[in-house]
């Protein structure tokens, strides 16, 4: 390997020669060889973002020349591109803060700088990853900022895919509307239920869940651009600090609030914890509604099976013909991995010291990875599990005939010792509460169609009430 | 013991004669030794609530006599006064989705009803726990609406406690204003710091938590009265439905509302893991607050010392006048706490199945004990930590002169390379920046005085850039 | 409530005439009002036993003299007997570590002391809860040494109850050995699987489970008695460390180890953390285990009903005959807190700094608790849920001959393809595998019976292996 | 992209001519596009020891020919020595168990037998993914397996490093065995302790850590090789069965243990919830570690500043000469990961449903990364961190003589009396407790230096006992 020798604070140190990154990398690289898995791309894009609005701002306030300047605008611009990804190589988590993510962007942007302007890489002379490209900046500021971005437009995407999912819900709703079955508590028959109503619970805990995430992703709205160290502001012209926050707003085209506090703004992560919490939340909802969803489906012949699955892949090499809820589970897995993120999180939060969370880069992996798995998780279950689902209406009509919670609605007309019996006869005899019904001629079948009506048993009031004799 | 004989459907059961509850209570108890801690007393007296507004719909629809209506009313009102606690027996962790504390809450009353009306506890005849007492209801909407009016409840006194909180730490932000500090990130000397930024800090996230929860609180407004078994309301009158929710209303001084898909309201548990999480969030943030409090404290002399903290006892039976920061101690322990229940919390959730969570009780223990717990220790903390709270201004002040730190600001003056080497010179001599300064003529004590000015060195900009000459 | 004055370090304050505690409890009741639960019983009992151990050690070697020493042993002994247990009223969540803990013995056993000497209480002269009662002690060394012994009882008798369930467990796998069901992978039909096989991996788990709770439990034989403040034993003659170990194992009738490293055994926590982790991994194999029964019981119509369980309560007022599987989900229940209650040891651990870790409180809260509740569920589980569990032996079988999973044995009889068109034929007629081979005469009866016969298809091998023409 | 068609249950799809995965894998792709992180490289080469022992075993039986069994041995030997992994590139979450693994890995070596032989990829008549790599496996089995064998060796590297750490902190145990420092409780200053005492300690609990994770990991030696679908063994030989696990054994070079009861060994996933935990609670002692050190290097100037740590990376671009603990930020950082993981594999665990766990990849993808970055992240602590860390003699001597802690040991030397006036004295002077006995005279200076000898103030007993006259 051809390598050229760059120096820092703490001496010199080798680089390899093709690369855009600097001896900080190097150091980084070698002090923090952890999960294997770089940064998240989509903070590196946000990180792109926030150099080159830093870059403007200082050519404002007149820091930093037109010449300089302009290069870095550039260079941010081939990274927020897609260029130069590779060069991202610090791992995921680090110590520091995120100290060797910034620099390595900072390198990287400061010899694309010094390669555009003809020079070689570094010599950081007339443009230094410090000097100029972190020209009034901190880790401190730029790596929440560009933290909050990354995850706000990744939250943005999730939105999109839970609404999508939302929709193919209210779909399966209206679809399923009709279709009678048994609704169970406590894993035991309990009274009749449609299925559409099922479908119509899922589809209201998601639309809440789209708005609990709305209102927390909100929080990623509010950045500390300026706070340079610990929020103070040293060193930070006021009108530097005006320019980036109006100028990164306009990049990412949404409207950023400078924190009105920024030492709060630096040193508190209660944003990360209250998105990650929304995601969690989320998340069990999902899981729950996914463990539904694969008992109806189970099966085909010792399970519920009121509902089919759409085949996905082959579920077994012994048995032909088997199929796995794969699409389902997948999404129980993402669950638990979001709520494993959510603690990993958390303990982080909960380490912060004074004016500083130094554990910023776990809770990047982790809070950028559940919004990720999350949006792709639901976004194939959505596609190749919601949406080709179907109904097996004669198997879930049948459970009702069987099963006696049906006797509940029979209660008012035959009164309630009666209906015992009938209870009492349908277990003796494995007759359906109906069959009984009708031998005995308790209810004429009219009787029963209506009181048995799908709407009349599954909403409030009494069914058949029509047939009841005031006393 | 004296004891009375009672009969439900699985047999008969000795109660002891004087217990106002019966052989349900009776059966929970044998089955239920769990945590051998009773039910929180704030969801016994929301579900008094529930069987009092109930009792009056079933009147308003006829469903029930005036006598026999208005006693229940009677005896629910007793318990909403206190009396008869002690005959709330059942435990915290029980199975049944909470079906032994409906059952509990439903044989008390039912047995002061027939003392009230001259009649022997046991004799259901006239009014039975569950024909009546219990009309039109079922443990799957009872039990979660009394939730949800105890949660909120108990969420608006924790708010309350907060604002509290927030208003000594702001007390402490003016009191601290022009207290000077070093700043840390890394806990290592960054720049300095006022000691009132830092407690604006806190008081901005508490500000934050304190809205967070109200939020998710009213979360707990939406009930599912007239829910019955699924959700489907089967049995239950529209016009019961109507009166219930309106009645409870009233009662408790807040306007809940009717879910509106009702098999959502009750099969989803959402609300409360949003709450949950809310706390699980602030307590991170409160004990983020008490380890800098904690380190802020420590000492006396091998610590930071920075602040004292009132004394509220004795530290150690060795070592005479040690005196132990408790009071922050206590609210670490508390935010552990919620944070674990809100796991718990969290699981239980995810448990759920179909048209019910049957894991109600568990989630009924944690969530009412964070909000209990968080209520009661930010009490305490607010009172007797915070507001005693007192700075060692000196202290804090030398922090900043012995510090490097300092040398930040007056980079601008000295420029870089004279900077470094009074650090250099600090660091060999032991003298701080200041003396350096001072004894080589670099800057002028009136200079000094301004630069190192806390409002100057503690705002965005550089401190004293009046003297800057431009080049 | 007449009073008398009692004073401390931080000066006078009331406590009630009666009370044996004293004014550094009564300074405990006023600074930590947080969960309203007193400490566990059992720290009470395992920190008198400490305490007596203590004085006669104290006595040993002449430090106490054999008036106080003995009437303090009296003391304690009327403590362990369970006298005064309404005196130990200080908060299961509080600041310092344990030291109202150990301060509210302190105080009962000098009042105590002094009662039976003919003092009043208040009167520390003679024997004070500081001089004499504590006297070689700290709350950084009897604390945790209560605790461990606290959790090893505890520990001893939920391992007496989880061996109790494992052989419930084991009764079943025999009493089931013969009942084919079909085996679910995915909750989809897999292949068969005999009912007392599924309960022999229950029964095994529970094995493991005993063996690692075990093993967990040893770690709280190592105590640091003798390590006062920071473990470097300052002030405890060596005579006494040594004489209180031998004379606490003596009492407590198990042999405690003193840590060889008493800095480390006083700092360190992780032999809590162990010993929650070790009931964490139990619980959540319970829950499993749980589910699976909860799974097999459903029903009755529109569920699995493989087995039936006991009927503990009645299920639901609306429905007559529902009985919930109520004695399975409250250990669910059981599991889900002692996950939450691991969560909250782990961040007290993490939270210890330097010589002690002050989060004492909180960890004995949750530790002893999730010991408590994981016997006393796991009791009733046993006695009340699987002990007098039924199978539906004609369900299961049934399940195995409608289901195609059958065919995987078939296979290697009929070649893969003919089993295909078996499968297909099955789908399209309704009718089972097996009379499809009748009705094709694929093969004959008493093949399909030794075939399918249970053991056959259930061990490893080719079922009917001896009907296989080698070709 | 050139293409070639594969065929399975479910239909044709496109695959990418030069792979050697097939079409299920593609199949996994487009289900699955999760983390986008694939598989550990850890798990893949476990799992082909697993495919090349069946094969070697199916050999034995006389179930697979010398021509096919031989080239898939020698093809699964080149991914054992690193070739192909490119080809392994189904999503760490994914559904199905992990059959998307098994089969990616099944087709790779399929594929590459064909290429041995001669033919062209996807003809998979002499040698199909199923038939002939996957015969006598299930997903169930070989996953399983796999994932233990790879747990077992990262393990084996993880107590490697911990190894290392252990000796290098008995090491500074040695070389800081003289030096007094004060010893803190609650973060105040209690009584003296020796710096080589507190890494003695930390020494210890490391040493337990590895002794439990050992434990833990041979959880792992006991593999279900051989159970099929659900652990019964259908169709599995036992000759096949017993080669198999013999011949693994062989090959890794550890003693693997069949379950003795596979239907347990199919369905329990409690070895790895056991190791995960261990994991966490070493991670949760290491993070406590981590805090002290942190602690103990604050400063220069603000903080507490008794140890100096190797400077690894500059620590910031605006304060010339900052440098941060950030290789103890990082295992701080490692450790909440962990506890992360093991939340998400203890809820993947109880999501077990009757003859398997079906979340098995996520259990992987946590189990692996916590062992990877543990052994990853105490490596590089110990040799950047641990061994180059140096004490600051001179502070942590000033830091006792200057508290008043030293008090407790000079108590039995002036009585109880006189030292609460020197302590008073101390305080309003400002002088040191030594200085103050020497000017009154109260003790000689010899006197003086032996009790306040670092051994004799920190071993048990009372220092300077000799000095003592007995009264």
């Amino acid at each position: 390997m051809h390598v050229r020798m760059e120096k820092d604070s703490l001496g010199m140190k080798k680089v390899p020669e093709e690369a855009y990154y600097g001896v900080q990398t190097v150091r980084a690289l070698e002090n923090f060889p952890i999960t294997e898995i770089p940064v998240h791309k989509e903070l590196i894009l946000a990180l792109a973002e926030v150099k080159k609005a830093a870059a403007i701002a200082n050519m404002h306030t007149g820091m930093l020349s037109e010449t300089i300047g302009s290069a870095i605008v550039k260079a941010a611009e081939e990274v927020i591109e897609g260029k130069f990804l590779d060069q991202f190589v610090v791992d995921s988590i680090q110590g520091g803060a995120g100290t060797s993510i910034n620099m390595n962007m900072n390198e990287v942007l400061a010899n694309r700088v010094l390669e555009m302007l003809g020079r070689k890489k570094g010599d950081y002379d007339i443009c230094s990853p410090n000097t100029h490209v972190n020209m009034s900046q901190s880790t401190n500021d730029t790596i929440p900022t560009a933290l909050k971005i990354a995850a706000f437009r990744m939250a943005e995407e999730l939105i999109t895919i839970m609404n999508s999912l939302k929709m193919e819900l209210m779909h399966k709703e209206n679809e399923f509307q009709d279709i009678l079955k048994m609704g169970r508590t406590h894993l035991q028959d309990a009274v009749p239920i449609r299925l559409g109503q099922e479908f119509g619970a899922y589809s209201e805990v998601v639309g809440r869940d789209i708005r609990r995430i709305t209102e927390a992703a909100k929080e990623m709205l509010t950045v500390n651009m300026g706070a340079t160290a610990v929020g103070t502001g040293l060193n930070a012209k006021p009108e530097y600090i005006e320019k980036v926050a109006a100028q990164l707003s306009a990049q990412v085209g949404v409207q950023l609030h400078l924190a009105k506090n920024l030492v709060d703004g630096t040193q508190n992560t209660d944003g990360y914890t209250t998105l990650s919490s929304a995601l969690k939340v989320s998340a069990i909802n999902m899981s729950k509604i996914c463990n539904d969803i694969r008992l109806m489906a189970s099966g085909p012949r010792t399970g519920f099976q009121e509902i089919n699955l759409p085949a996905k892949q082959p579920g077994s090499s012994i048995m032909p013909g088997k199929v796995n809820p794969v699409m389902i589970e997948v999404v129980n897995q993402v669950a638990f991995q979001v709520a494993g993120n959510d603690q990993s999180v958390c303990m982080a939060s909960e380490a912060g010291q004074f004016e500083l969370n130094v554990m910023g880069p776990v809770i990047i992996f982790n809070l950028l990875q559940s919004l990720k798995i999350m949006k792709n998780g639901l976004d194939v279950f959505t596609r190749y599990a919601v949406s080709g689902m179907e109904a097996n209406v004669q198997r879930c009509r049948e459970y009702v005939e069987e099963s006696y919670g049906i006797i509940t609605a029979l209660n008012p007309h035959l009164g309630y010792e009666t209906a015992a019996k009938v209870v009492k006869q349908a277990r003796e005899t494995g007759l359906t509460i109906k069959e009984i019904c009708k031998a005995h001629q308790l209810l004429s079948e009219k009787e029963l169609e209506i009181i048995l009506d799908p709407r009349e048993m599954t909403t409030p009031g009494i069914a058949g009430n029509q047939f009841l004799v005031t006393t």
